[in-house]
């Protein structure tokens, strides 16, 4: 069974979510083991579900790596080494995004082989109850054709681990559905997945045709998966504060809203990426799920199921074995 | 007063919506000379309108440049070749894109100095009435920063002539607002804009932040550009149609619609970047202005519109003292 570190204080909220997430978590799931770090008390109702270790110190929200790893006494850092030198499981955070996924990486190292971690999150689609794995959505600035290949094979195993998808449908992100289309290195990672057969390689997709459910797994360097990230929770909210604005103008078309309160509070669920339950760094040796800085005890407790699934699912062993049967 | 040359016949809805388009055009603006290539006796109606050229050939929508340079005969061909050898202001068309836009380049010649064409368009944004204008959507699969730096320049007189704008503030599209972040190309257009106080130069913006109004003109690379314009359309038609599925659940939810149509309306037109008048080439040593394929007499209006707004702010001549302003 699963043995989960948490951060139970670095979000925006501090350790309230945390603790309500926590006796849902285990409601669900009384089996897995959880070591929870922060003020002890704080806590104290959830010390029968849970081991305490008290740490004191709170990560500021735009803290970098440097500054969580000389921080040794907070909470994030706390969980971070206590995760490693026990050898659980994984380790959750809804802490300082960069400083939490750096102080992963260094702590925990990189996967023999892999060449660059990368930020993994499941996205909505059309088709209801069906997500799609996206990475890298920008713990990168640049990569190179290998690189996307090795994303291709870990969003594979996510895919495969996380949503039971047995073959992955994998396209890469692109500025043309045409195999000639795509930056270079968009290109040549083309050229790679189409030679070796990668299994579920389908080509590439543009941005307006990911969402349609037929793209499990969308590869993309970490510029552009962040562009295309950002810009669909820009776009969405956006629209949605249309949405309210017109319900606004009379008080028929408030009525209106009454009637399809149910309808839109359903579209703004499948649109929040955050009910999706963080994301992973994918390529560190070990697992470390980020959730979203202002999450709730709802969004926290997805992130913990996530890191539980997982767990369970052995995603780094999966990508080990995945590597080596690429022969390397 | 301006000359512009229009391809009547190469989109998907023929001839008739551009026949519309220009007795509305004459309407407003009856100074304005109009060359119109296409079926003699499709254009009947507008012959004491416009000058009329038969040009018999149609371009097939997936043409590429040597397919459209080949048909000679063609409306298409006709219109660029017509107004590069009488020195027109501008050539109009709503056929293939990669073919009309190739042709013209072909044909133009690229203005001296400049390094790449950029597809610039228009987007809406949050303020009323206010556009973005961003470049390049998609004409390059890659750019150096040079290049970008040159589409700042060039989007800052698209901008100025098109919707106004005195000083237009100017973003690099990025995966992070901080100077540090992004793609090495991006990094360094940032320092050289820095370094040269490029008028208007704000630093980065994230895609979520680009419709907050702030934003006059968005530089990015073409693939990024084309990741960005194609999301944004995405996720909008995607919201639209979850938005209709709302109001269809039950009856008082279709009365409620009734009631919002209105607000809806206003919405998905704001969101439709078809009524923005088309994408123009900017870098090439003329106007050509690419209206969408499937565009109705309304959005060729507005394509006309650009082109003849484009060709009295003499946007060819402003990029010319720009480049050389810059001391190239």
């Amino acid at each position: 069974m699963a043995k989960i570190v948490v951060d139970a204080m670095s979000g925006d909220n501090g350790s309230p979510i945390v603790v309500e997430a926590i006796k849902d978590f285990k409601k669900q799931y009384p089996n897995v083991e959880l070591v929870v770090c922060g003020k002890q008390e704080e806590l104290e109702s959830i010390k029968d579900l849970a081991e305490i270790i008290d740490a004191r110190d709170v990560v500021p929200m735009d803290a970098g790596a440097l500054q969580v790893l000389r921080m040794k006494g907070s909470s994030m850092m706390t969980a971070i080494r206590y995760a490693k030198e026990n050898g659980c499981d994984a380790v959750v955070s809804c802490g300082s995004t960069g400083g939490f996924l750096s102080a992963s990486t260094i702590t925990f190292k990189m996967i023999p082989g892999i060449k660059r971690a990368a930020l993994c999150t499941g996205f909505p689609t059309k088709i209801k109850g069906k997500k799609l794995t996206v990475l890298d959505c920008g713990a990168n600035n640049e990569n190179s054709a290998e690189e996307l290949v090795q994303f291709a094979l870990m969003g594979r195993c996510y895919a495969q681990a996380v949503y039971g998808i047995e073959n992955p449908q994998t396209y890469l992100l692109c500025n043309g559905s045409e195999e000639e289309k795509g930056a270079p290195e968009v290109k040549e990672a083309h050229q790679i997945l189409k030679e070796n057969n990668f299994p579920g390689f389908m080509g590439n997709v543009e941005g307006r045709d990911v969402f349609e459910g037929q793209v499990d797994v969308l590869v993309c360097g970490g510029f552009a998966g962040n562009v295309f990230l950002k810009t669909c929770e820009g776009v969405a909210k956006w629209m949605g504060s249309m949405v309210k604005d017109a319900f606004k103008r009379s008080l028929w078309a408030k009525l209106g809203y009454i009637h399809v309160r149910k309808g839109m509070k359903d579209m703004s669920e499948t649109m929040d990426y955050k009910t999706i339950g963080g994301a992973m760094l994918l390529g560190i040796n070990g697992i470390a799920v980020k959730a979203h800085g202002n999450a709730d005890a709802y969004n926290f407790f997805h992130a913990l199921r996530v890191a539980n699934q997982l767990s369970e699912m052995q995603i780094v062993e999966k990508i080990k074995k995945g590597l080596e049967d690429e022969g390397h």
